[in-house]
């Protein structure tokens, strides 16, 4: 038995959830998880994530996905069919701080999170013993070039990678390098987004004084820090906790939050939608 | 349009969803919010909640409900359809600390919680006054001998409630009581169960030295402090909080837990199975 | 015995605690509680907040204050002495919304914060019952003028009170009238400042899509929204959250933030100091 | 300059603080923080922790030392002055789960604790590698004899440590140990404690249907998970939440509750007294 994960968007209106899961039924499936949301049920716009196994002896994947395309046509829908034993591939961008980095490693090697990763890329040399360790290839960006730099990720990402991770990576990718990857980019933003946009945001946050901090980790936009968030984590501070201690508790925020949204991407549980995200729960 | 909400639970097995999601297809009902659940795929037990709209012009309650019968019936689920325009019956009892009976009154006079209290219900005669405030009918328990104290109370809710709240109430409902009532009574107990249970919980979580304490909402059951697990607030403590200080922060909390597990519960979103609950988020 | 606080700051230099401690032991007073903050070991500012207990049949508190002139005069100190028996005097602004109004007074009622309230100011008639059924005077704001407004309630406040608090007042006091009260004034702000300064935060956050929203007390300044942090509260929200849940659950927020404020306000363990707040942890 | 960390706790009685900072004035001293706490202000327990500057130059370590026991003396307080230069030594035991492991060590790494870890110690030969890439021994106690172990572990830590890190070590410390051992060991407990004391927490927090799972750094004591908690971090987690999503939520909890402890025992701030403690908050 294979497991699939569905995603499906479209407008709102009667008898969507029939029309699938009378369509796992004639495929002689088993629904092992379903959850939905509709923004309005009034012309709103309805989401539905659907894990079912399927006997992959009696239809084959082309099958299925020629079969749902059917399905899915009087509905108008955007969908896509994930399989389980397929992880999406990926590549993680660092820079300097390596909290994160390692962090996802780690639960890459333990199985807590399912991804291929194809290389690390940074544009410090520090990790490559990092790398090496954990048989990965690691691609230092030698030139300070930005144009160059971007090229070279390109050239290493596009066509390998479903999606990439900036694990606290500093150099702000251009629109002209976000409409050449084209596919999905998760960052992580070192405060409680719209809070603290921009450079040094625990230096932000400690002027202001604020009593809580957070992490964010969300879609890249050509907006700096504007586009769709994630999850964020959030701690209590107060005025004994200098720029140094909000940047130690942040590295535990950081790690949390990108670990929660990798964990929850790879799982196919996020669809993106304007300028928001639809999280189905685990 | 009229809204229902169906809670159904059955073994798990294929086509549950289809057959419910084409049965509100069949009435020209239109789904505003489904969850569901299964403990395990392979013969777990299946539950489900589903709010949908219907045309009663074209279908009555009546109807709905025999409809559905036949739809139930070849999956030998256990299942209620619930009715918005009718909402859920309770009694508060309360003994002498007042904050959760006020806390719940507020949301309840501000429809953030929909309910019909038929009445507060206390041993102690302190909250005649609060009752008159808010025009509900309030019954002091004179006799300390509690079995004619139950008799009372049976007496004013067993016919007249669909659920009790006991919001801060320090008496101990014998079995006898709770077979004799029959339904559901949701309390509140002021530790992070099983943390601590009966008496002065605060008082044993300050000697333990704990640095989080919890209030806990739950379905009462025979077993003192051990029924099923509705709601659970936690909030951290350190060496500065005696035993004052514990209550006073306990005091929020119960405040929070009870009231989530009220509107979860008047929002039917609450299966219990076996001596857990499922609680469909809204 | 009474008791008394002290709250002092200075810049950072040696011997302050020493002295301070001195002094109180030259009074046969006795410290309970004390705790102190330095932005900075090397030439940062200093800030102490003591609480003792001394016999009154000894020292009164006029020679209390004028001894410890002395002691504070060399440290180029700025400080003052609270008394336990004089509890701060306030007067409640609120607009229609009550939550905050009403969750303050149970408070109070039950002794959980200790101040003494003259009045509740209103541009509203709507809370007059519940004033009266507290026993509070309550102040309808007939007049739509600002000018008008203010100077009533600048009537009503500046003598008999020590700070205001505004429990969702949705005025926006003038610079005119901040100058004229010109003592501390504590307001609630329904978002995690400084996301969502100004109108409609909740609409705001929803738009944004944030995963956690947030409720900020803060000192009132001239620049809206942008004074003194004293304390913030979070929750978890989802997609599921429309901007009445987020609405629901910033009202539990706001009431917990702006109480917590007011408590430790009135136990003397706020400093403002510059754009920030040193809270004397309870 | 140096910095030196002054712990002392004796009777609560008057003039305690003026004595200690007097003698830091008398050496030329420079208070940096100061934390203090009683249990009791009639007859309680006093607890202090002051940090502090002098310059080596013009008074040695066992100068400071000698002065400071005259003015302990008459207080008859149990104290120690720590010095910042000196940091602890400790081993680090662990069995086969990794995950708090390899989050000490990258904090050990990066400075943010500043600790001497001496040796990695496992009844497993799984770690072997990771030790050596920190450049640290490695210990695997091949016997499976309670007894022989204990030596082995006694051997390598009595003389040499400080104190013991119990990072998910699944033995149970014989009291013949902790007695030989004789100073302090720190375990992580996979639960909120009191609650699932003993084998397989997250089994027994499934069963019993618990919202919110915790973790619980503390002591050890001849009383199994007994012994002072130190931290607790805790998580929500609802129905969809089977065994295997404990144990990953609860990984998070323990690193960051261990971590935690760590951090506040290696910068002197904890006091054990009976069986609590005093943390004194950075």
């Amino acid at each position: 038995m294979q497991t699939a994960i569905l995603l499906l968007e479209c407008c709102d209106q009667k008898g969507i959830v029939a029309r699938v899961s009378n369509f796992i039924v004639s495929i002689d499936g088993n629904v092992i998880d379903a959850d939905q949301h509709s923004t309005d049920p009034q012309n709103g716009h309805f989401f539905l994530r659907i894990a079912f196994t399927f006997d992959e002896t009696k239809i084959s994947h082309q099958e299925l996905t020629e079969q749902f395309t059917l399905v899915a046509q009087p509905l108008q829908a955007k969908w896509i069919i994930h399989h389980k034993f397929a992880p999406l591939r990926t590549a993680i961008l660092v820079s300097q701080a390596d909290h994160c980095l390692v962090d996802l490693l780690y639960r890459w090697r333990t199985q807590e999170i399912s991804m291929h990763i194809l290389s690390i890329i940074s544009n410090h040399p520090d990790h490559q013993r990092l790398a090496e360790q954990h048989g990965l290839s690691y691609t230092f960006l030698k030139s300070k070039d930005k144009p160059d730099m971007e090229a070279e990720i390109l050239e290493k990402t596009k066509d390998q990678t479903d999606f990439l991770i900036l694990a606290r990576y500093m150099q702000i990718l251009s629109p002209h390098f976000l409409s050449q990857y084209g596919k999905d980019i998760i960052n992580i933003h070192h405060s409680f987004l719209p809070s603290f946009i921009g450079a040094n945001p625990y230096k932000q946050a400690f002027e202001r004084g604020v009593k809580v901090i957070g992490a964010t980790a969300h879609f890249v936009t050509e907006d700096l820090d504007e586009g769709p968030i994630i999850c964020q984590k959030v701690e209590s501070v107060s005025h004994r906790d200098h720029i140094n201690e909000l940047k130690r508790k942040g590295r535990s925020l950081e790690k949390r939050a990108l670990a929660q949204a990798i964990l929850d991407y790879t799982e196919h549980r996020i669809i993106r939608f304007k300028n928001k995200t639809i999280i189905f729960q685990s």
